[in-house]
């Protein structure tokens, strides 16, 4: 298996660059003083389609030759990555095919059709998605972009802790929540080559301890069943991302779904930008091992801001 | 009666400029498309406290004599205006006393005492509230800062459109809430003195319209049992912004609570930031006047961002 390296995700960065935006990395004094720590978030919100996967998916359809580009894109997703993915292949004037649930809420269906892709409805399993994309890449010759256990993908993810480091100089941790370790894995290759003395740890919620299992075991623990508010963490770990974890990140913590939401809730109040249950999934991380983080210099990946704004966690 | 003018809004710049945040002015390619028209969003939502308001307090503070500034300053409020003062004193070393009503919410009283104010209490009653302070003012020799109608808050608020014109060059129309009119007065005479060709517009709430009748009639009507969700909007008119705004002011232009709603929630999802109510009144206004907007460039003061997440108005 051939792992991405730090060079793969430079290229990715120089194929990409000109369609993201390069995210502002913000602070906030106040959570620095309730936290004992010094904290650099980089604004993946603020991406384009409102998360980090924007960046991997830009750099999978770009990196298509022009004849497999002809053939169109496609995945099985009703999160983040087909509206990213459907984004990148209209900027580059190809056609993305999104498999999703029949179930899946109006709004990202209307989100991903906004975007111009073509979806298919299946059934609500895992198999009839992976059937029916696989038929549909069979009959139309599509490419297949996993949303994180694809080469570039993890080159594109990678980014942005590339352009993190870029911006602040010196950081001792490198902290991003893990799911399938798209962006973990992308962002520990970054962070290794850039800064080796640097520390890369991943924050997952303990309702969904599979990459934590997974990493402590040394071999890959399904995800089953989980039942946390950062629905961007749910899956499994790739295979591609897992021996790049192996290789690279130091350590996995787990958090209480309760210090998720006061988390989320400390970002929204005190630095008033939007962020996905996901992405709150770090700094519950801090909160609940200040002692570990104390006087620290660390980065944040700031994974997305996509949130049902009529289903928040926040009571009075 | 002596109207500030735009050299005295320069002065408060240079007064000020190295205790406030420099905020940024944010675009957004999804609201321009779906408005038709071209927004700059100077996000004062990111200043210290979380709204405009520290911007006017602390020239306030500031412009004091040592021997003023010793007896401390005090007012009564118990939003923004109360933690903008607060904090602005405790930068200048000196005492803030807040006149606040028994049953201010626990979240404001917090808030205020946090940055280390003395707080009064009183009956909910505007009368209690400004004969508590003048009682306080008389024993203790402070000076009433007023939330808007006081010369160096007015001064203080202009600084945000200043800030605004220096980045984004020909703006056709400047766009800002009503409240009291300390925001839109100051935003008045910066834009007046500095783009001549540029229409000054306010928005309000139709539920609390006292500034478009007495924009309309020539006289100040009192604001009588508001019922908005923008909570910031809810005072009536001060005497010397009203001659501010009937000096400068081209129009203003009433909303439905819908609209505010809407446009909010518009912020809120496609801008991935938090804005408070009063915030949203101005994008509410171009959504429900796109004809007249069409195709302008249009500077729009986002106030604060000082909501209650426990009570949101967003529904499924």
């Amino acid at each position: 298996m051939q792992l991405p390296t730090f060079s793969d995700i430079l290229a990715a960065h120089e194929l990409i660059k000109s369609y993201i935006h390069r995210t502002p990395v913000l602070t906030s004094k106040s959570i620095n003083a309730l936290m004992g720590c010094e904290l650099f978030f980089k604004c993946e919100n603020f991406q384009k389609v409102g998360a980090f996967k924007f960046r991997g998916a830009t750099n999978a359809v770009f990196s298509l030759s022009d004849t497999e580009a002809g053939s169109g894109v496609g995945t099985h997703s009703s999160g983040n990555h087909a509206a990213a993915l459907a984004l990148a292949a209209r900027i580059r004037g190809i056609k993305a095919h999104i498999v999703m649930p029949s179930n899946a809420p109006d709004v990202k269906k209307i989100a991903v059709a906004g975007y111009g892709a073509n979806i298919t409805f299946c059934e609500p399993t895992l198999q009839a998605r992976e059937e029916t994309l696989k038929k549909l890449a069979e009959e139309i010759g599509l490419t297949i972009v996993h949303p994180y256990n694809n080469f570039k993908v993890i080159c594109g993810q990678g980014t942005a802790a590339l352009e993190l480091l870029d911006e602040v100089k010196n950081l001792e941790i490198m902290l991003c929540p893990v799911g399938g370790g798209g962006l973990l894995s992308g962002t520990a290759i970054s962070t290794k080559s850039i800064l080796p003395s640097c520390k890369v740890m991943a924050a997952e919620p303990k309702n969904a301890d599979d990459a934590y299992r997974s990493f402590r075991d040394g071999f890959i623990h399904p995800s089953i069943h989980p039942q946390t508010i950062a629905d961007g963490l749910l899956t499994s770990l790739g295979e591609l991302n897992f021996a790049v974890i192996r290789q690279y990140v130091d350590e996995i913590l787990t958090v209480s779904e309760a210090s998720i939401i006061a988390s989320m809730r400390m970002i929204w109040e005190r630095m008033k930008i939007i962020i996905e249950p996901s992405s709150a999934v770090p700094l519950a991380v801090i909160m609940e091992n200040k002692d570990k983080f104390a006087g620290l210099k660390i980065g944040i990946i700031l994974s997305g801001g996509n949130v049902d704004l009529a289903r928040l966690p926040f009571q009075g």
